[in-house]
């Protein structure tokens, strides 16, 4: 004990560790499960082609961009003083930033390459059991979860050492505050590199999967007349890719991003508690590392409860089973991890909190993130009452189906917005802006499990795709279909709990942006705030709008590629010829590469705009303004989508409306159809892409917080707040003061306007 | 001019009454014009009952809410010291409440009176000729216009002389500030009455608009195959009363609301502003009346270039110049006005300004308005980019369709938004918190004008539908199409100026609130106030989703009893039987009222419930959380739906689609009729109703500002901001000093918790 306690710090990357480990472990063992026939590994090699195909496209401008990015950030010149000497950060932030982006992008290909290879090993179980097809499908998933955690904490943990002892010795003088909050500030760095390959990943990979799912349903449904996942259709592999591409690949680095993200900000806050405890006063910063570091094996406890006996089992109370027993466990670990890391009391910025109401504030998170789920699932869930509503509203045509589903979305909000507000509230009161970061990174620590269950569905949902594509038996498809159903409800479930880890994580960062960048207060009494909260509000509108946008223009160019395969390739039609896949695949890889560009370039510019030219506060209202009409924008949505997708695919069964049954075909189905492909879009680019949207934008505005703070050049109006603030902070400095009750005291070694 | 000086203040409601005499003038012109044959005469006379009846059960009801409200207020008990001594104020309150909302009603009244009386003389004058039929129609709407303008200047400026003399009297020793103040703020009521009409009138109006307008095209056009204003459709009369109710009361009372709420903030902040000038000090506070009541006078001028010269003269040039000339004459008059009435330099809250710069934030509110305007004329208009990108999109389809109204709706926001915050900056930048408010009374000073050109379309389209009915020869219908059509432009741009006005009203009415709630900041960084501004920016999303469904339902209703008429009344289809019409005018109004009850009261009840239990600072949070999120969904949702309309609407002249010609009933229209009956109740329920939601929302804070300032019980966490103001406030009045730094020295006379 004596031994952990003064070397904690190391403990916390090896934790990380551990979870890679037993990712390789159970990578080895779905690598080693039968991949079926000839034909089945034909196929599924096309899909695993396709992904790696995306992934390379992708990155070639990703490496572009963080190549770019880095260089400008390395150029800022930033300049961290240290007991008087004045240190270049700059290019250690940059190296930051390149390791985060490297690492989200790594955890991205080992989700992506375990997911293709899980797929057709799951369909090939099913031809046995379901309990083996469900265990290599989720086996596939767990090996994404714990690959984004691990790496996440590994790089994390590593990097915070690693700095440490760098401006240690430059610093000299053993562990102080000073070269401790450096540390932290150039981590921001690895949070914007996670999150720019989140950007493409999500944004761009959402824009992937839809122009290819309604590219191949437009030509291959409805004008060709083949099923889904026919073989001969040219784009059905660009289909099966993009399931992966958008709900393993991007949910993996939305999630690592947000896991990230919070962690950061709750060492931002943390290294404001001067404390004094068994770790060198730096408990508040380590705590959320150590929490989601052994969230991490609770993670993996959990995944040993999703198991089923036979046939008749529910697979859905497995992964619950498995999800629950990784929460509780994490809940109360927490209480004995706090108090044993944590003094008594603890104090930020004036508030006064004892060491049991963090503990408070951690359940806060994990409720807030269970809530959220568990309304995401009512609002789309088949058989619950909004998806009934728009069922019954199709009889009445296509307008009264989109209707329906339109209010339906808006309505969702209602409940989510509560909690989060209630979870803000309880959350400060337990524990101050302390208290707010830590909920968020204890809705966080059970990442791992979170994104084993999420990728789970894509790979059933893909399983499925095969067996159709190489006419298995029907109970195979049986098999998949009962996997895939259930991994319908986890997609729900799994975008509640990512737009409210995007929620908390902007609140997170937006605390600790106002830290960093000396103000006290955020007023939107004052006018030029109040514009800012107004533009901020606008962005997720015209961020949405771009990405619905790039859909329908994506999907147009794979609907000419098709059409131009079925004219100009005899024989498809007849399985006489292949068609070209790999064409549709770099069509939809080039389309939505391409339109992600503006979306992407609005949320990475509007805050440094805003920031230099308005300064912090001004920026501060933006970000208050992009995360309520963002995380509004993605509940909404997201469930409207979700919910037109489960009234349409509850008349596959047969529905009743006004005492009739209606089945396929029916006219009130063919309007729910229309309700779908309106959905698609929302469900699947739009509306995730807002968690980006708020994080990166909070992200952005962190690392360029320090620059802004002192340059923050304020028009004539009177915000006079800001000036005072930088008028306080050399005063605080001149006096040779160096507490940590203000964060710029270094910044009068650069040029200030006297 | 020394006689004018002196006494100002009783030449304001004599300039309501010029308006009000002009009104009666114009009202009696249009009642003398011939209303054609007696067929005519009677269809006519179906609307102006049906209209009347839906006022008459709108104020059944309205009556209860007055009288229950108006007792609420009064027995609220609020106290206002003058002088040492105490006053019971809050009776006085009441009776401003209740004049405020008879007022509201009798200009709604008196509109719709007009254009029941206009439409069918309309039709008449298109007999003979374009020109006497745009006079007919545009008196109609001037009636309208002047109605409003000139009674709220008229209550306004009449209630304020006469309070101020009441209090003057009980308090004695002559104007000073103490009783001036208390005479703005009882004023309050006033405000709040003719609000509370609004909501009514426009979400109750825009309800059952749009259930008449779905419910008699569902069943006539679809069901029945009648054209639409077929007069064998039972609901074709609760239709053309629809118009009326929408488009002139629910128009009408929104802006008469918007026009006495930016006269009053302005009056509120103006009264904090100290000067020596030649009115006794008041200047501030007479300058939006007589801006506002000189804009009456300036409108009228601007009708008499409302006029064309023959049947090829372009009739929307004529509205333009008489709405330029009305603009423009007001700006320039402003600048003499404000020269002559403010002293050289001002200051409002720490913050200095010279009276040019007064000048210049109303011309930015001129400014903000006009482009406010023209930005939804483009975004809504036929052959403009975004309606043509509607119906490209429509070839693929019903869902394809609706993406591009639902990405042309998002993407509206953007320079509204840019140009809101830039008028919010700008203004701000001029005259300070007074710069604001003033620039939205500037812009509010033409709305006799704006009104006339907004309540002429409607009339246009009544006179088109009875021309329809009466089947009058074709060049008679041509004659009002062309009319018609101009009005759909107006319709739109109108929009535009209600959601700016709405916008600026509820921020002129936010700076006021801040004021009177004794509170010196609305700090977003305070988690309490951050989860107040995410609870406020739901709401308008959860108020749009029960609109919509209250369409929804209505519509439901009506199509039951026209199906029911059809199936019992024998020979309506072969004419030789009528339609009981009023039956469907009564389930339209019954409705309508109905519905309109749950979003109502979330709108009045959640800031009293947020005040009271979290105090002024939260509430402010929620204010600038609705207004934010209000201001996008309303120019969102009115946008798609005016998009979509004429998307619709371009297929009956025919498209080019790809090369390809499509008309009416080809598949392409059949989609973009989907699209415009999902835009129905978005433009012209949902939408519009932000505007109501919005700023009653603002008033109802305004009005129960004085009483959270006091009984403000904050919880324990540390919004110390709040206490701290109100220790402020005691401390400044036990010294005696009663200087208007605060507003709340009053206060100390009630219970405060010491």
């Amino acid at each position: 004990m004596e031994f952990l306690q003064n070397n904690l710090i190391y403990f916390i990357p090896l934790l990380g560790l551990i979870g890679i480990i037993v990712m390789a472990v159970k990578s080895a063992w779905v690598n080693k499960q039968d991949a079926g026939d000839q034909n089945m590994q034909e196929l599924a090699g096309y899909i695993a082609d396709g992904a790696m195909a995306f992934l390379k496209a992708e990155w070639r401008v990703l490496s572009i961009f963080v190549l770019f990015a880095g260089a400008l950030l390395a150029y800022s010149g930033t300049i961290h003083e240290i007991n008087g000497k004045p240190i270049h950060s700059s290019w250690i932030i940059a190296i930051s930033f390149v390791i985060g982006a490297v690492l989200s992008a790594t955890a991205g290909y080992i989700g992506m390459r375990s997911a293709t290879k899980a797929n057709v090993r799951t369909t090939q179980a099913a031809r046995t059991s379901l309990k083996q097809a469900l265990k290599v499908s989720f086996t596939g998933g767990t090996v994404m979860g714990l690959g984004v955690a691990g790496l996440a904490v590994l790089g994390l943990g590593g990097l915070f050492i690693v700095f440490l002892k760098y401006f240690d010795v430059i610093g000299a003088d053993g562990v102080d505050t000073i070269h401790m909050k450096t540390a932290i500030e150039v981590l921001t760095g690895f949070s914007l590199g996670a999150e720019s390959i989140a950007l493409f990943a999500r944004v761009g990979g959402g824009i992937y999967t839809k122009a290819a799912d309604v590219g191949a349903d437009l030509v291959g449904k409805v004008e060709a007349g083949i099923p889904e996942d026919d073989v001969r259709n040219p784009a059905t592999i660009a289909d099966n890719v993009g399931d992966n591409v958008g709900d393993v690949a991007g949910m993996g680095a939305d999630l690592f991003g947000s896991y990230v993200a919070t962690i950061l900000a709750t060492m931002v806050l943390g290294q404001e508690i001067t404390v004094v405890d068994k770790f060198g006063g730096m408990s508040p910063i380590l705590l959320p590392m150590v929490i989601c570091g052994l969230g991490i094996l609770f993670s993996i406890i959990g995944t040993w409860f999703v198991t089923i006996k036979d046939e008749h089992s529910n697979v859905q109370n497995a992964l619950n089973l498995g999800n629950w027993s990784s929460i509780i466990i994490t809940a109360v670990a927490s209480y004995f991890i706090v108090m044993w890391m944590l003094p008594d009391t603890l104090s930020l910025r004036g508030y006064e909190f004892s060491r049991i109401n963090v503990f408070y504030a951690i359940l806060v998170g994990l409720v807030v993130g269970t809530i959220m789920s568990i309304v995401t699932e009512y609002y789309t869930a088949m058989g619950k009452a909004p998806v009934n509503s728009i069922i019954q509203q199709s009889s009445t045509g296509h307008a009264t189906n989109i209707i329906a589903g339109l209010s339906v979305g808006m309505k969702s909000t209602v409940v989510p917005i509560l909690v989060l507000a209630g979870g803000i509230m309880s959350s400060y009161y337990f524990a101050g802006l302390y208290g707010v970061a830590i909920a968020a990174a204890g809705m966080m620590a059970t990442t791992a499990m979170q994104l084993a269950i999420d990728a789970f569905g894509p790979i059933a949902d893909n399983a499925g795709g095969i067996a159709e594509m190489s006419q298995l038996p029907p109970e195979v498809r049986e098999r998949t279909d009962n996997l895939d159903a259930v991994g319908n409800t986890t997609a729900a479930t799994g975008k509640g709990f990512a737009i409210a880890s995007a929620a908390l994580t902007s609140l997170a960062l937006f605390a600790a942006f106002v830290g960093i960048a000396g103000i006290s207060a955020i007023d939107i009494y004052k006018a030029p705030v109040l514009a800012g909260l107004f533009v901020g509000g606008m962005i997720p509108f015209v961020f949405s709008a771009l990405c619905i946008q790039a859909v329908g223009k994506a999907a147009m160019d794979m609907v000419q590629e098709v059409r131009r395969q079925f004219r100009e390739i005899p024989g498809i039609m007849e399985y006489k010829a292949k068609p070209e896949y790999e064409k549709c695949v770099a069509i939809s890889t080039k389309a939505s590469i391409r339109e992600m560009m503006l979306p992407g370039a609005i949320a990475l510019i509007t805050p440094v705009v805003v920031g230099f030219i308005f300064g912090p506060e001004v920026l501060g209202g933006l970000l208050a303004g992009v995360t309520v009409t963002g995380v509004l924008m993605g509940i909404f949505q997201s469930n409207a989508g979700g919910a037109w997708d489960n009234a349409k695919k509850s008349f596959e069964k047969g529905v009743e409306i006004n005492g009739e049954m209606h089945y396929k075909k029916s006219e009130p189905h063919k309007a729910s159809v229309t309700g779908d492909t309106v959905g698609d879009p929302f469900k699947d680019t739009s509306g995730p892409s807002m968690n980006i949207l708020i994080k990166l934008m909070s992200i952005v505005s962190l690392v360029i917080a320090p620059y802004i703070a002192v340059a923050g050049n304020s028009p004539d109006y009177p915000s006079t707040e800001i000036k005072k603030e930088i008028k306080i902070d050399k005063t605080v400095d001149s006096l040779g003061n160096v507490k940590l009750d203000t964060l710029i005291n270094r910044t009068d070694t650069l040029n200030i306007e006297q």
